[in-house]
């Protein structure tokens, strides 16, 4: 396993967690109807591969998914110590699974925090979640409420580290104001088709403060290889780096975010494992200043200044 | 009278100011052509209401609504020692009362501010402003020669506190170096028909800096609950919750802006009493996060992402 | 020679900058094709009008102006003495005087800002610059490195202040966190024709830390003189202005560039000498704020709110 230190100044006694070059996500798990079995096997594919970190959120597949990821994991002892856990809760979604949820809203509430760290750390069958994020800014969070539920948190040993998820700049600076522990990271969308990280200061914020970004949907939902304007004029630039590496273009795509002098960690969805050995490869490279900038703008569809 | 405290680290000895839930503002009062008893009675009205504290500006009413105000207060001795007084300097607006401004001009030198703050204390018949905000953000603004006036304003004994009004985050930080005194609020536009403050980092910095929203036009100037495509959207919610709260639809959008967790503070421009006892009515409700979450997505016109 | 002190807490031992109120650009040096002999006289007329600080980039002419104007100097033994020579580096253009680069890249690496630092001062013919500033916002700019190139820079005697230009408020805070030196400037775009510095936080940043905003195109290249909408709706304020001022209209709007509380200092690019008399007209004269607004509501084709 690969791994990279997080600045000297983000950690402390209670942030211990060392983020890998790539994460994987849950995000679009049940829809993939894998079998409990098919599953642990993915898990252990992933794991010799080098991906140990696997990012849930308490929603996903209707609150089903950590359960499905929990039930694989148990039919490997041992499995659970070699992998970094990551969850997101804060999101209450309409679902049967939640009969209490009438609306959909954001809660980053205590209580609800709480109680949702609670399902995810009995979903997953663990005893510690090595990063617990906040989904999204809710725009009625009491910041120091949610603070010291955060910092309690960490505190009763549930979680490691502590993170936050499609949160702004100023929405980072209050929610910290109140925080005892470092935030980790935050989540964001961020690839060659959604590259507004790099100008609203999410970015700067991030290696600012130390936090590390994930980009969520990191190929733009496949829409960075697709058949669409963007992919058009990424390809030509795409395919000539991937020849000169010798790796496929998904994992130029990829590398492209990992240069950033944040280290963005992408959060893959596939369920493929070759899929995920393509992205691997992105581990393995590394892009010249000269390629990065080129894929700039074939994606922003213009020159620089 | 129901009072809300301000954050203890936005205290100190300068800054006493509490405010109140609901605030009743003199923007539209030379409008209404009422004579001097009948705006005393209206003061009346809305102490008995619970309604303690009179927002003004020097430019209201073409610069003389503060005197209106003032004579009428002046009908009650003992009246002035019930209320709070607020008001607002550094517009120069055009007026055959300021022949001197031959342009509209926003102004925030000190003797600007300094001669408008002696002119509203006169003009309102009092020694002393509860609160004293900056208009509109001064693009020639000398923080440091702004940040001085103001501060001296307090140390006079002339104002209590000091505010903003209308002034961006990085204006409130620039300003804020300076201050030795706090600021106590923004007063800004926010409403169910403007919600651009909930992610425009206001309300997050207010949060953040123990700064009170104050929210002009809190129904959007009537549009809320007028006939256009907002109110139409809008209508089936805050017609359902005010039937399930026993409370007018202006009472739940009105509420809407005090639940959020900055405790906004709604400035209401009406001079009919039956108006300001409809708004009254959202000092006795509190709207669940799920009415909350469901307003703004009828107000956005989309589901939460 | 009129200069201006930067502020107080802007100053340290390595920074002692002193801004003039105006500032030769190089930019489209190259493109009047004047002999050394008349550049080394240009120098001089501005010498002797006022304009004692010439800024550059080694981009500038593809790489060639820095030389050219580094010629005309050395015709005139002691005359670098009477001047501040300001640049910029971190673009790299693809220019036959640099095969190596194959693409156009923003490049703020240590190794990167050192040579071409070097590359200037030999260019220049001068032992020290007395400004280098990072040209654009990199986005693969490690600050942490980047700032101590700057301040190495500065250590060494090279360059005796550090600024940037482009860049955006949270791309500041990232590089001045990890600097020991001060940012002393920032070159941004501004003119009446493009106002956005007012509006989106540089201009504030600038106060609030005590950096020095300069212009570039502070005319919008010729737009706000020119024969366009713009123009149309400024022309009747600024010839006014220049009937009462006694200028010429393009003095009256670099006179409302200077006129900001951040003391504005624009870039000038003529190469004529008979426009940059016009241009030291700005500094003999101080718009009103009654005349500033006018200009603005003009430019902006709007009343103030």
């Amino acid at each position: 396993m690969k791994l990279l230190d997080v600045p000297d100044h983000a950690r402390h006694a209670n942030m211990r967690l060392v983020l890998p070059l790539l994460v994987w996500g849950a995000w679009r798990l049940t829809r993939a109807q894998l079998s409990v079995q098919a599953l642990n096997c993915l898990i252990h594919q992933c794991v010799e591969l080098g991906i140990t970190a696997f990012d849930h959120a308490d929603i996903y597949g209707g609150y089903t998914a950590e359960a499905q990821f929990g039930q694989a994991l148990a039919l490997s002892p041992g499995l659970r110590a070699q992998l970094q856990l990551f969850t997101k809760c804060g999101v209450a979604a309409v679902s049967a699974a939640r009969p209490a949820h009438q609306v959909k809203t954001f809660n980053s509430s205590a209580d609800h925090l709480a109680a949702c760290m609670d399902h995810s750390l009995t979903a997953l069958g663990t005893e510690q979640l090595d990063l617990l994020m906040l989904h999204r800014p809710d725009y009625l969070m009491d910041a120091a409420e949610t603070a010291q539920a955060l910092d309690r948190a960490v505190a009763s040993g549930k979680v490691r580290a502590v993170g936050v998820s499609n949160f702004s700049p100023s929405q980072v600076l209050l929610l910290r104001q109140h925080l005892q522990t470092p935030l980790a990271v935050n989540q964001i969308e961020f690839s060659l088709g959604a590259m507004q990280a790099l100008d609203n200061g999410v970015l700067d914020q991030c290696q600012q403060l130390g936090m590390r970004p994930m980009a969520w949907s990191p190929l733009a939902g496949g829409a960075v290889l697709g058949d669409n304007d963007l992919a058009r004029r990424l390809n030509p630039v795409l395919t000539h780096i991937a020849q000169v590496q010798a790796c496929p273009p998904a994992a130029v795509a990829l590398a492209w975010l990992m240069r950033c002098p944040t280290r963005v960690v992408p959060v893959l969805g596939s369920v493929r494992i070759e899929r995920l050995r393509d992205a691997w490869r992105a581990t393995q490279i590394t892009l010249s200043r000269e390629d990065w900038y080129t894929l700039w703008a074939a994606a922003a569809g213009r020159q620089l200044p």
